[in-house]
């Protein structure tokens, strides 16, 4: 490789103003972005997408599911080209770089070997997933989980939001179901570049996360069945209070991922009375729970030790507690030559970096099942995500900018 | 009084055959009732009621908070009529006896008395009041509360539902703005049928329930404010999950309800995650919580201990919990004059009767502050109410209203 291309760096203003130039798309007063996905929102901040990929020479083709690539040509086209990118919804109060990083820096990628004349040896293909987020439609990366053949295509199509609409309404809303026949556009392997999302590297003074594991994640749809009954006059040890019994199980459910820990959470992060009134005793809750470990036996047990706590508190309470699972993602072992890889870039680039472990789920991990897949991680602020206060420095983007340059160039080669 | 008078029953069927007819309007699947306050459907039963009662001889009209007064006139013009009813408007997943009993009890009292022919001294008036539940707007029994000065009508006309509506757009809504001032159509006393909403006469096999005390009533509107992040990347020990708090304060409120008990009960019957999402940690929670004792030192207590265990509970797990009073409503001690006249009329009716307390605010309540009010319970089955399930015996109803006929026949005066 020449000096030129061992020295290439990317321009980290030029990463930074994209992403806050996109940022505008769905902005919210403190801050943050509100882009759930397939929203009008989200149909902006892909129209601004597609409109840059071309004007960086990329062709742009979308897939039935509304995920994007964009397709940089290699000197030999018989090769796969290798895939970088992420996503560009955000959760309802997301922030401005879960997500965006991976795909703005996937872009500025591309300029830099646009402005330095670097042509590849096989193509490269910059992608963005269609709801990685999973907060409109479940379950989350479910465009990448289709691409790897964990769900039909028509299965995905058929989900719906709260509000009734379903996936495919939703493409055809903001017209983007695409042509390309979902899993067709293959790669040699896919490295995505993303926030933290979490304290370590900032705790440890890391510029560099080199993933090597992604954390399992088990999701259930939850309801308690009590009985509503009038607050005044019903006595206290007459009730089946169903937010009570959410209660003691939400405490108890904290309690096994605290014991089974510090590689283990659980989550209950959504929770709605049926016909709330002040007036009287909650009689339905629905929930959902979120588990999460990088091991697999750990998830085992919180899957056991939750379903246990359930039978107890219904037992005592006489409410029912239905606990349905409807999602399993083991966790993820990810391609241990292209972690090196991200690994030797980081090395080479002189940044302090370390293993680790991703507490989030990824579209990498998906791939990662039937493709080498990698990701790089940089620090956030605070380790906070999922929130609108998610922060990260113009420094730091700019360095897991440039792994992920040095990295794709490792992988697709380029001319000495 | 004659023996006709004293002998006299109501029509059993009749009445039974009136509650049966309105429950249609908002009926739900399960046989309940769902008829918020100034809805479509509350429009209907008003409309009944209203046909109905001229249908009956007598005059309707209707305060600027909607409450709807029938006049039948008295022998002696100069005294103040002898007010009786309840309320029409239901909870979201209400029942169909909970106010309708007593607002068409008190129809029945008057067709009866027109059956017989039996002019009283002092005119009769049937009441039906807006907006009893308080699930709609917020506060329960708004129309009576203003009616005797405990809200100006102008602050109870820019209350708003969940949707942003008004009070005054709702009434306009369905065209129940009425002209009369309120707290201008007066009573010498109010006495009102209701079911009892507990447990405690079916268990003691009583027909009647001579209501001599009503439970205080404390609301409070809640907030929990911790902080949203990534259910996969924030360990457990740097959470600060606003569900897990407020599940925490949920079952402390359990305990010093019980402890306090049996004469205290506490509730939260709302209770709504901001930006819920499935794989964020709740960040912020609105909550209800209504407090009931008859006796005032020991909601005085619940107000302290539940105002201790959210500090704690909020140093504890690092979030802020905000508790704010909404409303205060001491405990009734119902008028001991017309307590008596129930009484009396349960016993010369030869009904199985009580003394009991009222778990559950009324209207009569409202109105004990400044005139003689009373209230006739007749049990409920299995103590439900606030339910689709909600149910009385045909004969316990009609039990009731004979005890409400001849309670108003001894305090409006009957020629002899």
């Amino acid at each position: 490789m020449s000096r030129a291309v061992t020295n290439l760096q990317i321009d980290s203003t030029r990463l930074w103003d994209s992403i806050h130039e996109t940022a505008k798309f769905g902005a919210t007063p403190k801050g943050g972005v509100r882009r759930l996905t397939l929203s009008q929102e989200d149909k902006q901040v892909r129209d601004w997408f597609r409109k840059a990929c071309e004007g960086a020479g990329l062709e742009v083709h979308v897939d039935t599911l509304g995920s994007m690539f964009a397709v940089r040509k290699g000197r030999d086209m018989s090769k796969l080209p290798v895939g970088l990118g992420s996503h560009l919804d955000t959760q309802p109060t997301g922030g401005k770089f879960d997500g965006i990083l991976g795909t703005l820096g996937a872009l500025e990628v591309i300029r830099t070997l646009n402005d330095a004349g670097i042509e590849t040896d096989a193509p490269l293909c910059i992608v963005n997933w269609t709801n990685e987020e999973g907060s409109r439609f479940a379950p989350a990366m479910m465009a990448s989980a289709a691409y790897v053949g964990d769900f039909t295509v028509d299965d995905i199509l058929s989900r719906k939001d709260a509000e009734g609409t379903t996936v495919g309404a939703a493409l055809d809303g903001i017209g983007y179901r695409g042509e390309t026949k979902v899993g067709t556009q293959k790669f040699s392997g896919f490295v995505e570049l993303h926030i933290e999302q979490g304290p370590i590297l900032e705790a440890e003074n890391k510029t560099i996360g080199v993933v090597d594991h992604g954390q399992g994640v088990f999701w259930y749809d939850g309801k308690v069945t009590g009985f509503e009954s009038h607050a005044g006059s019903t006595p206290m040890p007459l009730r089946r209070d169903a937010l009570l019994a959410l209660s003691e199980f939400a405490l108890t459910l904290e309690q096994i991922a605290i014991k089974l820990g510090p590689n283990a959470v659980a989550t209950i992060g959504e929770a709605v009375i049926a016909n709330p009134s002040r007036n009287v005793i909650p009689g339905e809750i629905a929930f959902t729970i979120d588990c999460r470990s990088a091991n697999a036996d750990t998830l085992d047990a919180l899957d056991a030790s939750l379903r246990a706590a359930a039978g107890e508190i219904s037992k005592k309470r006489r409410v029912e507690i239905a606990i349905d699972q409807v999602w399993r993602k083991p966790p993820t072992h990810f391609d241990p030559k292209l972690v090196d890889a991200v690994e030797r870039a980081a090395g080479t680039l002189g940044y302090a970096h370390r293993r680790i472990t991703s507490g989030a789920g990824h579209d990498a991990c998906n791939l990662n099942t039937i493709m080498p897949a990698a990701m790089v991680f940089v620090p956030c602020k605070d380790g906070i995500s999922h929130n609108e206060l998610e922060d990260a420095t113009q420094s730091d983007c700019a360095a897991g900018t440039n792994v992920l340059l040095h990295t794709v160039l490792s992988l697709a080669g380029v001319a000495s």
